[in-house]
């Protein structure tokens, strides 16, 4: 399915040594427990750099990366990509701004993602911090996270962001019930500004209910 | 009780290292307190290495760990093992592919193992992470951890598990009241993993009890 | 509207060097997600030394600070200060003894701020670590936090500090409604321990009423 | 009041080690905020190596240690002895098996010291933790930690102690309202047993009231 290509081994390193260290350090915060978790970022404009399954998050070398194409399958390596490598190329391919996903399964996101799951959407109003997410300017407006039933089935997790995306409502992030957190930016290092901000978001909120308000 | 055996000493030493590092992490992470906890991995078909009671489990050291026999004997040694070493030996005994087994002491499996002491179980379902455990391959499946009742008295906790496993029902770890958890492994990562899973799933379960979900 | 000054590099090297570690110190302790947070001290009796808007605050570096005058504008620089400068140099302009301004976004100050909002202040009385607080020597005494609202306009904040010390009520740091808080001391090591106090008083006041005291 | 001594420095400094490498472990988990907390072991059958006041205790050095009688007045130094060193001098008074005290100030000390400073006293029950607490063989026994009120009068405090002791009752460490606990061993290494025990216990008691229980 996929063409052969040319593989940039400098290009491929740079984007595996960004992934590694995103991986050390969130892994490091507990959010990759078990081998879950998954990163990946884009390679050029019809690949992206992945982590290969299985693989203990928060010990990545550059080993532990493999390229695929935007149809989720394997390029110049007999390697397999984690399961929802899916999920990963379908952001690079709606959106050639988006760089690097983040996928994550930290105990705030697993249990925000249950709470929330029948209401489909976290809605957060009034945190500064949303201000975190590009594109956001003040505390006052709305910024929503959805909610999406978790499936073994990837295609159907893919048809439900994208019904999402084709109805034109903003996205920067998705959680999937019991499942953890999909977020993204145009730079690695935007997407764990993200990352970081929506943790904290969720956090909060979930502290509140515990707190009665 | 036990046969005078020719001790490879390399093969203990690199059972010692697997345990020690597992220590460390482990108690890193704070479950591990006071010198509760134990570890062991099998050494042959007829005996396995433990820790030697009473040790600080975060700081083990090649000479904190000894050998026993499946009867839960010293061998070749006059150390005490970890009082709990019947219940680490009966995984070796009664499963010949278990590698590792790891009792851990923290805060969620302690808190966990009261609330749930009268139920007996404790039944996750639909958590992504449940596919840690080797042989789950979806969230939708059902994965119970039951939870016996504490006793000083050892061969009556070792009945406890015996019992369920004789009556054929899958078991990948269990909690004992007040006192945390056991889980095992093929090999020592297989062991981590589990435990780093079951760790997680008691976390987000007791989490959505005080959020009131 | 800042006079041309000589900049002392060696002293300025030293403010950098002190909050740098500050912000090294409280970003591990994960009070400045997200690039979140912003730390000064005085450099002179008219000019403050400042983070740089949008520097990732437990990484900072000398070259991440930068000289304001009171006013809240960059001097000898092309540099911009964080947004919220007018809130430090506030600080500095009404009291000749403020050394040190810090502003954290910690989970415990964010969500009791969003608690507390309503009732606009937060009092806490019989905690040993009150005394934590310079001038405060028994924990039988009451302390005041405020909670102000949040605006993205800088000077109606700064105009509700000034309305409160214009009160003449007692001011050792304040909360921002959705936001975190700002505190103070006479050099960075009195800030940095009335930063620790507070989040202390904080985290344990959340904690009994999510025990139900 | 206090007899002229010949300080043996290399016993000094021994104990100076050993309460320095406490402080910085227990000032990395957070038990010690804002200079908060003090440490202490015996010196001989008339004298303890206690913490100077003021100091930060995760970061103290041979140099935060100094002597005092077991008045609590300072030997062979100016320096000024922590406010609390009448507590620690007591237990080394009453009980000569007693070689280290250790008064830290952890959020789930000082929460439950409110929570449960009306009932005075908490009781553990069914927790195997509780047999790391010298002495203490099986989880099925009662544990009790009077929690005292607090006062800025020591001998007060000390005279609170003295009565439960006086009293007969076991006492293997207690809580102050609002202000932490004192615990201790025979040795330093016993006293940071019983230290984390205590802390353990408590954080499972405090949660298992979270969760309704």
């Amino acid at each position: 399915m996929a063409h052969p290509i040319q593989v940039d081994s400098e290009r491929l390193a740079q984007c595996a040594r960004e992934i590694a260290d995103a991986g050390r350090e969130l892994g490091a915060r507990g959010w990759t427990p078990a081998t879950s978790s998954n990163f990946s970022m884009r390679y050029d404009d019809a690949h992206a750099a992945v982590t290969i399954s299985g693989r203990d998050k928060g010990r990545l070398g550059v080993d532990d990366i493999m390229l695929v194409d935007f149809a989720g399958q394997a390029v110049a390596t007999t390697a397999r990509p984690s399961a929802e490598t899916l999920l990963h190329v379908q952001m690079y391919r709606r959106d050639p701004a988006v760089g690097a996903v983040l996928h994550t399964h930290s105990h705030n996101q697993t249990v925000a993602s249950r709470l929330y799951a029948a209401a489909g959407v976290i809605r957060f109003s009034g945190w500064e911090l949303q201000k975190a997410i590009t594109g956001y300017v003040t505390h006052e407006s709305d910024l929503d996270l959805p909610v999406f039933p978790n499936t073994q089935d990837m295609p159907e997790l893919v048809a439900q962001v994208d019904a999402w995306l084709d109805a034109g409502k903003p996205l920067h992030g998705y959680l999937i019930d019991g499942h953890g957190i999909y977020t993204w930016g145009r730079t690695m290092a935007e997407a764990r500004r993200h990352l970081e901000a929506f943790e904290f978001l969720l956090a909060v909120t979930l502290d509140l209910r515990r707190l009665g308000a």
